[in-house]
């Protein structure tokens, strides 16, 4: 028997453990849930044979050893600056680790040791990062096959929401994962290659300074740049390439709007504010505006924006102009925003997410210039069984299978990069409904 | 015999080491002055028989330990980050330490210890901070006295250039302190109080909403807000005040041309460059504008300016344009921007520097409604004697020779908001040239 220990029961863990239940007798598994909420572990594995849910603390480090002690895999879906505290436990107990999260310099660090101990901590094997690098590389290396050499890779993808959900919502956005993390995206600049020539967007330029993409039989969306898009150049073997960027798509309007609150300072995390037991929604937009009377007159006159535009539209429909009390007694601005945003974001019952991810590859191929743009799409069945947690969970889940069926060889620090992953991951995908389109033509120049 | 040792022989060191060795002898003190560069050191005690110049590293921590164990007193005016460092040394050794930086919170937290021990960790005390706290607390102490309250409190100092110093220069503006803290200024989230109500600007609004600073007599300023003042309601004892506001001056243009490298990204120190071995100034900027053909056309476009206006004027006589190279081989954008500006922001022989402070009082004295305005302004002798290290290490060396004449009572982590520092240090401060003027006027609403 091989047992399975997933951490965290969050938005994104449905698909993977209900991918483990179900794969759980064919290969003789046992399931262990472990969450800081025992009710949400319980829930999500629905009373199964094949699986147990437990009361799980980071933190209580003693009970954490013992409980990943028990298990053969551990998959974390924790908070990714908690990953490095499960990764050293991993570590030292002997136990292979699985993240849909971005390697940190401190994951990083573990490579030689996790390796020379024949442990894989396989991480950014979510949707994105994740299915990008796994479907990224399927194109590229099948280019390279053809004789062709990339010189441009653009990457985008957005988690947003599907047409017919909350049809009155201007933004066309709700959280679909963890909304810290969309309250604070963005906060490290962003770099990336254009051209040939190295750029560097700051935060405070990010969400003005978008891209539109247009995806084959879709809207066009922005797309902002996400991050540290360098580091892929080698990883993905496109050291000559001239153009390397990777990003995340909203629909149209969001990014202008969500300058505004990037602007007047509402995402900042690095202060508690104060009198926020008192404070209605208009009070905390007015501290960063610095009047209580004219909050609204003074954004369309700081930021020169139109009443009736885009931007305004949406901060009206997200109730920031209102009395109505924030409903918090401390926090920083990030998360007295993201308690207000929740208000109207949060998934209803019978909302459903909307996945893209677009690719665009650009390559000489013995003289002739070709594009091949890739892309795929996901829509979520209800507010539980998003495409978020489908897309994020089941990668991980095939790749957990893979392990323990012997048929991964890469150990260490990794990411899913290789065709060992990505063939037998992006064909399971695309059985599950997954599946990447595909349209490659000419450039003309 | 008393020991006085000092750490760090830059900039602002020179006016403290002159005072100090001028009264050595007739308080029979000896002076260390430790720097990494022992000429640095050597240069700053000019062969005095009262003094020693030493080669120092607080990185070296048993060295540190020895060299601190020997002195009475420790004067640091190392860069603010390693306070903390000599803080422990000195509360192991049982050694008073007097600083001009702010009191972190590493600091804080050395308080009780450092009273218990009977030592004085006296920080704050050089010109903003230091100068400001004293002077405020005179007059709000005068204020009170003759039974006024304060309602409003602003208070902004300016490290600038004086009139007849680099007259082509646009920004009136050179390093006259740590370049570094110049470059970095404003990073943390400004908070105040005003008009009753808690206000936070981020860092990318900083720059652009100042605020016109009149000194009488002097020019108009432009002010920006600076750091926490909130802390200041319970130290200064304004608890009840409606406005609280510290800011710094800059001359008119400064901010406004300053705004587009905060915007730009420019002054982001959290990662290194590529390729800086070859960049030239040009290459620097075009790396956050996203192009090299057109630098200067995309600026005015995408921040929407005038080319003869006052950003461009400014960002054209830096030379930002130019293909000169870098001439470094690594760094942040702000280690660049560092270098950059010091090609023309250096102080040159004969160059003088000039400090404005300003002090806005406003208070209710039995029903009338009074202001009290307080200034200060001080010029450089040149570039070395300049008003900046007067200013700065002038007060750190009477509050020394205070504490060493027995003369003050406070132990623990302070800054000189108590009359036994202030009475006494401004007014040998106005005998050595630096004086407040005062003027105080009915308001009428």
């Amino acid at each position: 028997m091989k047992k399975i220990l997933v951490l965290g029961a969050g938005r994104s863990s449905s698909a993977l453990i209900s991918y483990l239940i179900k794969h759980a007798p064919a290969h003789d598994w046992q399931v262990t849930v472990a969450d800081f909420s025992l009710k949400a572990a319980a829930e999500k594995i629905n009373s199964s044979p094949y699986a147990k849910a437990i009361e799980f603390k980071i933190e209580n480090t003693e009970n954490s050893r013992e409980v990943i002690r028990q298990a053969d895999v551990v998959i974390s879906l924790v908070p990714a600056v908690l990953h490095p505290k499960v990764a050293l436990i991993c570590l030292q107990e002997g136990k292979h680790l699985m993240t849909a999260s971005y390697v940190s310099d401190e994951m990083k660090s573990l490579h030689q040791e996790a390796k020379s101990k024949g442990l894989l901590f396989l991480n950014e094997s979510g949707l994105d990062p994740g299915i990008d690098h796994m479907s990224a590389m399927q194109v590229i290396t099948k280019i390279k096959q053809a004789g062709g050499e990339v010189y441009s890779f653009e990457s985008f993808t957005g988690g947003l929401i599907a047409p017919e959900t909350a049809v009155d919502n201007p933004w066309r956005y709700k959280f679909t994962w963890n909304p810290r993390n969309v309250v604070m995206a963005g906060q490290s600049t962003a770099k990336f290659l254009q051209d040939g020539m190295f750029r560097y967007i700051p935060y405070q330029q990010l969400f003005a300074r978008t891209t539109p993409i247009s995806v084959p039989g879709l809207d066009e969306y922005d797309g902002y740049a996400n991050r540290d898009s360098l580091k892929y150049a080698g990883v993905y073997g496109l050291q000559n390439c001239q153009t390397i960027l990777r990003g995340t798509l909203r629909n149209k309007g969001y990014c202008q709007a969500w300058n505004i609150l990037v602007q007047l300072g509402c995402c900042d995390d690095t202060f508690k504010m104060e009198n926020v037991e008192t404070m209605t929604h208009r009070q905390f937009m007015a501290s960063f505006i610095g009047t209580e009377k004219n909050v609204e007159q003074e954004i369309l006159r700081q930021f020169n924006i139109a009443g009736q535009g885009e931007e305004m539209k949406r901060l009206i429909w997200s109730g920031f102009f209102t009395n109505e009390k924030v409903g918090l007694t401390e926090g920083t601005p990030a998360q007295i925003l993201e308690h207000i945003l929740n208000k109207k974001w949060k998934l209803n019952p019978g909302d459903k997410d909307f996945i893209v991810m677009w690719h665009r590859f650009r390559y000489n191929q013995q003289g002739e210039m070709k594009e091949t743009q890739a892309w795929l799409t996901a829509t979520g069945e209800n507010e539980t069984h998003t495409a978020m947690a489908k897309t994020v969970g089941l990668p991980l889940a095939i790749a957990t299978r893979l392990l323990l069926q012997n048929k991964i060889e890469s150990r260490g620090v990794v990411i899913p990069v290789e065709d060992e992953f990505y063939n037998p991951i992006l064909k399971e995908l695309s059985l599950l409904g997954v599946e990447l389109k595909e349209i490659t033509r000419p450039i003309y120049s």
